[in-house]
């Protein structure tokens, strides 16, 4: 496993839809990458074109609103209440059941009420669980599905649940004892943890991160219900004005009058390698006939694993990247994604892309084994490193979002810089990995010229060094317990 | 865990679809069933029509035939090749790289080649096992989902692939060592067993039955591809008369002019209170506006677990029961459904659903924990008693199939006959379990009148007695082994 999300570049362009159609002459129709799903009969993935997005090729004078991708279920979630209500709410809720948060179970009410998660609109019921659980989506009113991959739950003790009773709605308390909101017409259903962890990540081994952190401790029942918050959720770390929102991002891909934006999710450092790609892709959808596609650099926000590098350093870092000009900010918009991770490989790529939608991304670009870890007690990747692309191409419900795979990239050390990797010349590529980059900082050297700017560098290094401090002192203060 | 299905009884129509147009009126819009599913305004379940279905009320002289519901995939797939190409197909496969198949993997052969599984035409490539494994489903070329929640796969060993090497053709050769058939444009990917199992059985327990006879033992790759078969696949255990593939029951189905099908699946003796449940679904049927609905009484029979009463035994008792006229033969179909049996639940119960609307059946009756056992290494079910009948409601790809979930019956003691459970008198009732059957026949006890027909109990007295033998004979082997 690396610390480091493979170097990448987009190989070819997997349109599903929302091509401008002018240029849909010049699009293959059977791509390399999809041409493996292609083989047999039964296989057809369908191919919808969105009508709003003919509209592109019409003059820019027109609405560039309309060229954003519609949020799943037609309209975007939004659960914080009017401020008008607010005190009358609050009220409401100082009598209700409480039902206290875990710094997790907070991460996914931010998720839900920002309409990350549209259109669910609460904690899942029973229903909806099973539904996720089995089908990896849900289906709406209408008969159509919408792709929803992960259970979206929380979990209750049995005190708890002996509390609530019969009552219909519950107060949900943040970790710092504040009431944050509601749960309402609630909902309480067994947690059978074992067939969650199996069926989410496909093993019950031990040691998987969230299942550790999150689900192990927690109580024997889920409560499900129609969430409302009382304000949007902040965490007071500084990053806040990272944290837009479906809709603000909207509205900011609109102000940049965005006829195309394609997303990025990381939870890791960005090189050279990445881009490349991200920049490589862009020249693509200019090609293709957009006239300003937009970059969503998307890191991920939430819980993350012990040996990932924590969301401060990370932002620092793309924050370098950005000022160095490797990415031009005027198309890129930098975002923190609210959700917490999961490590669950296939099953969890698919909720990494549908929340993009709900951003207003019609692009997605996915690599190998993304959301994906070693196995925590074998000597192997946890997932086929190819079943996370294949499986984002055949989810029910991700039809309109178009799929980016890319090719791994790495650093040409003829070259000097992160290209493709060319198999053919295999010795003279350089896979610089998290433990590779911190054996650099122990043995003071730096990276090669061209895998990542300088100042992206430093903060990292200095990262690293506080690490190796922490571990010293740690080293020194068990020497004295010793003693 | 009970040996025998639970007695019951069906409380209530939930018709999606197939229903006489003229009898729409009478069937409530909102049954007591649903109505669990429907207080989420994301869901509503899709009650489509089936447009052929409206020709009911139509007179009688129109042709019958297209009154079955669609196979899925619109076509039944049949895979014996026509005899006048059968030297030529067999000479072909003499010279093909050899695939030894398990007792088990000859089962998929048969379930495949009949078409149960609709529209596969093989085992599966790894495109339609992710599908199957994510999704529960597969997706058709014009954009529609099929049902199909077990993966159907063919495991070889590191040996056989490497034997196979690039062929593109393999012969499958049956435990006795026949050629039986091929498999063409072979795929070969790995088989994550771990994961397999996780996402299957919502476990991975030690002990889960199918697991351990069938994938554990097992190669680490997956062979897919378009089977072919030789001759339709016979037992030559006296029960090949039985064995009627979908379209010999749909031709069957059509020569009793049935207007309706409703499926019944077991792997346990009938009691009375499944006859109560059977003839009291046809009287159902007939007041909702059909006129000659056919029962198929559709007793599982692949692989069972070694405590499920064998299905030579099954099938003496069923015979009785219609002998003994408990169901009236004259609107009962009996016959084999050739799946083996994976224990897997709610995951299951899809494909015994879905298998069934091949051969035929708009209607499926479905129990409390259906395809549920107890849970390998824990005091409890496996399953929730109640996820099976929620899940097979919700699946993609079955909603043509209308769901009939049936209430509990027992044993009551004052009318002295099998009927509905009431919780109101609860000690009045009696739950007469497989343990229970074989402590009367220890005890030399008969039954209570009433639960079942005294010549389908004698059939089972007969087996029981001849455990009971086999018992004292290992124990007499043991008693000398040890002397």
């Amino acid at each position: 496993m690396s610390l480091l999300i493979r170097s990448s570049y987009v190989s070819q362009f997997h349109t599903r839809n929302s091509k401008p159609s002018s240029f849909s002459d010049q699009t293959p129709s059977k791509s390399p990458f999809f041409s493996s799903f292609n083989h047999n009969p039964l296989i057809n993935l369908v191919y919808k074109r969105n009508p709003r997005m003919q509209s592109l090729s019409f003059p820019s004078s027109m609405t560039v609103k309309s060229s954003l991708i519609d949020p799943d279920g037609g309209e975007l979630v939004e659960l914080v209440v009017p401020d008008s209500e607010i005190e009358l709410k609050k009220k409401e809720a100082e009598s209700m059941p409480k039902v206290k948060l875990t710094k997790i179970d907070l991460e996914w009410v931010h998720v839900i009420s920002e309409g990350w998660a549209s259109p669910l609109k609460g904690f899942m019921r029973e229903d909806e669980y099973l539904q996720s659980l089995h089908f990896n989506s849900l289906r709406l009113k209408d008969g159509s599905l919408v792709n929803m991959s992960l259970p979206i739950v929380l979990a209750i003790d049995d005190q708890t649940k002996e509390q609530i009773g019969v009552s219909k709605n519950v107060a949900l308390v943040s970790p710092q004892g504040d009431i944050v909101g509601s749960l309402r017409s609630v909902e309480i259903y067994k947690h059978n943890k074992e067939e969650r962890i199996a069926r989410t990540w496909g093993t019950t081994s031990p040691a998987l991160p969230y299942v550790e952190e999150h689900i192990t401790p927690s109580g024997n029942w889920l409560i499900g219900g129609d969430l409302e918050v009382f304000q949007p959720v902040k965490y007071n770390d500084g990053l806040d004005h990272y944290r837009l929102s479906p809709k603000q991002l909207r509205k900011e891909f609109d102000n940049r009058k965005a006829d195309a934006v394609f997303a990025f999710q990381l939870r890791n450092p960005v090189h050279n390698g990445h881009a490349l790609l991200m920049n490589d892709t862009r020249k693509r959808l200019l090609e293709m006939g957009y006239k300003n596609p937009i970059l969503l650099l998307h890191p991920l926000g939430g819980f993350t694993k012990a040996d990932d590098v924590p969301l401060d350093v990370r932002m620092e870092q793309h924050s370098k990247v950005l000022e160095d000009g490797v990415l031009d900010p005027e198309t890129t918009i930098v975002s923190i994604f609210p959700s917490p991770m999961h490590y669950a490989g296939p099953t969890e790529v698919q909720w990494h892309a549908k929340a993009r939608i709900n951003a207003g991304a019609n692009f997605y670009i996915v690599g190998r084994d993304p959301a994906g870890m070693g196995h925590p007690t074998e000597k192997r990747d946890l997932y086929d490193p190819d079943h996370g692309k294949k499986v984002l191409s055949m989810a029910p419900g991700l039809e309109k979002l178009n799929i980016l795979p890319f090719r791994v990239a790495a650093y040409d050390t003829v070259e000097k810089k992160m290209a493709f990797f060319d198999p053919t010349r295999a010795k003279e590529f350089l896979f610089i990995s998290g433990t590779k980059m911190r054996t650099y900082r122990r043995t003071g050297e730096s990276p090669p010229d061209g895998f990542m700017c300088p100042s992206g560098w430093n903060v990292l290094v200095k990262y690293y060094e506080s690490l190796q401090e922490s571990d010293d002192s740690s080293k020194q203060q068990q020497a004295v317990v010793s003693a």
